[in-house]
């Protein structure tokens, strides 16, 4: 287990990112859907200002058919809501010791909310992707500097990738059009990858005859054990389930107290690569695990819910963690798998509690 | 001037709570009304959950006919629609030197929502507070440790203050009902005060015969020169203004950069002691000022606009800041005034930007 350092010291770089973009309170993982406001949110530069009665998606590139979509021609396509579970690709990277130098997520960096939109396949369809394109590209509105590039936020998907039946172009979170910090009025979702794929404020949609090689591709988002690696992409979630913290908080430790009762801890889990198989709960920092009891599935791409009856929490300070599986193999590591640029560190979970 | 030390570290503490509790971000000062979940949040504890059947309010006490609420029963009662701007006491505490250790807030800890609630007067009316009570108390689910004390989340009013016509029972924020961040399913709104004041999850409305002296009103929220300061209590906001950071941003420093052609520099200023009467730019750091254009007033509780433009922006770095000031003579400070607990720092806000 490698908890996370206590003593550990943030930059004042660190604190200004962490006071715009937030967490899941992990209270509100109790929430089957999330809340408006309690979903994670990770906005590299400025939440741009758009214009929804001009703005339009542009379809271009290698295509047959290039084409101009407004909002009201994207809502007049057939229509999908599907509930999509995904988290920042930097979550848990606040854990790693030493620590890469960027948004300090701990664990929160996650929210499961149901999308609506149409698929972007039959865009692509329409618009007839010439078979010598390979990726579709996904430019953003959203503008800034990172590392001295300057840049749209752009991410590219394999065209197979891209053709899935559940991406979508959203419109809609929980029913309502997308919050401005959510993209509005239209972004991508691509059901089981990190957040950085489900580009926001969506401006374009190119195919292209050459892999991307941007920024935010071959720079941002890569898997490095050094400077020199060449890397590996970050793609899906692996798997990761987090509890409701049991109890009570105190302010300022947000250590937990809970009374010597039974009591139940209830949690979500969730994987990019597949269905959750099974969540094992520790009281004991990781020593020994018991299984946990699965809720039924809420759809292909959402968080699955479960619990666990502590029965007989004795007095003193414990170390409460989970640990998920899927059915494609992938477990929660109970050590931090560090990498240079801090993501995908899927380690369990571990939440101090004492029992009074 | 006493812009924030780059070199500050932050602890572990106070990152968690600012992965939790999170600010405006600043280009949201934007919207007259601030969208949902871009509201600033500041929660001592757990978000409580409620069950909205079975909920009610209890109004007992030094009162002549105690009595029990339900949330229908608030809803069947007159309703008032109000725009009110509120900040954290806290807001600008991460500026001081040495740091109090909270809630590490810079500048951002405020929004702006429409509350749509009843008037708390004609409630206390009809309960009948007799003469000997000298306070109403408010009382919210929420509960926890702080400071070694476990408590619910209680503060109090004077009797006069409680009874002022546009203190709210509110239970809708931008016309929807209360997210559960935010006081769900009803919370007190006390315009021009800090937010502590604004007690969430109500449970309890209970008219006092002697001062209320619990943690929240007599330890916490007081403005202290020392330990052993008798202190202040904390009440009204002091005025402030915030800009909309002009440019685009750097990642990770969130430096700004522009381009060298006139910009128009916009944002919002606000004062819990009475109007805005006026706002100053400076491009200098604060040495020398010039006023800036206010837009129409929003109300007596809300923020006002404010837009001054930068005629010829010279090459080069630039700190900008913006100075409000209110009809009650109070004006921002452009030196720091440290109290112990880092409340009400509203010393004027300082941009860093580079104009290219």
């Amino acid at each position: 287990m490698s908890p996370l350092d206590p003593r550990a010291e943030f930059s004042h770089d660190e604190l200004q990112l962490a006071t715009r973009n937030h967490g899941l309170p992990l209270e509100a993982l109790r929430y089957d859907v999330t809340p408006p406001g309690l979903h994670y949110l990770l906005i590299h530069w400025d939440i741009p200002a758009v214009d929804p009665g001009s703005w339009t998606l542009e379809v271009g590139g290698e295509v047959e058919r290039p084409r101009s979509l407004s909002l009201a021609d994207i809502r007049a396509r057939p229509a999908v809501t599907s509930q999509v579970t995904f988290e920042c690709a930097g979550n848990g990277r606040a854990q790693l010791s030493p620590r890469p130098i960027s948004q300090p997520w701990l664990v929160e960096a996650v929210g499961s909310a149901e999308w609506t939109g149409t698929p972007l396949r039959g865009v692509l369809e329409e618009a007839g992707v010439r078979d010598d394109a390979v990726e579709i590209l996904f430019s953003g509105l959203d503008h800034g500097i990172e590392n001295g590039v300057e840049q749209d936020y752009e991410r590219s998907l394999e065209v197979a990738d891209a053709m899935r039946d559940d991406v979508l172009l959203a419109y809609e979170m929980n029913g309502q059009p997308l919050l401005p910090q959510h993209g509005y009025p239209a972004r991508l979702i691509v059901p089981g990858w990190y957040g950085m794929a489900h580009v926001k404020w969506l401006a374009r949609v190119t195919a292209l005859r050459e892999p991307f090689r941007g920024y935010q591709q071959s720079t941002a988002y890569m898997l490095l054990e050094s400077e020199n690696d060449p890397g590996v992409p970050v793609t899906r979630m692996l798997p990761r389930s987090l509890m409701v913290p049991p109890g009570m908080p105190d302010f300022m430790s947000r250590e937990r107290f809970l009374d010597r009762q039974p009591c139940v801890i209830e949690g979500r889990a969730w994987s990019g690569y597949g269905s959750i198989t099974s969540v094992d709960v520790s009281t004991d920092g990781g020593e020994t695990w018991d299984p946990a009891a699965l809720g039924p599935p809420m759809g292909p791409w959402a968080w699955r819910s479960w619990s666990w009856e502590w029965e007989v929490p004795s007095p003193g300070r414990h170390a409460l963690c989970s640990r998920a599986a899927d059915d494609a193999g992938n477990e929660q590591p109970t050590e931090v798998r560090w990498n240079l640029k801090g993501y995908a560190n899927n380690v369990v979970q571990r939440v101090p509690v004492t029992v009074r």
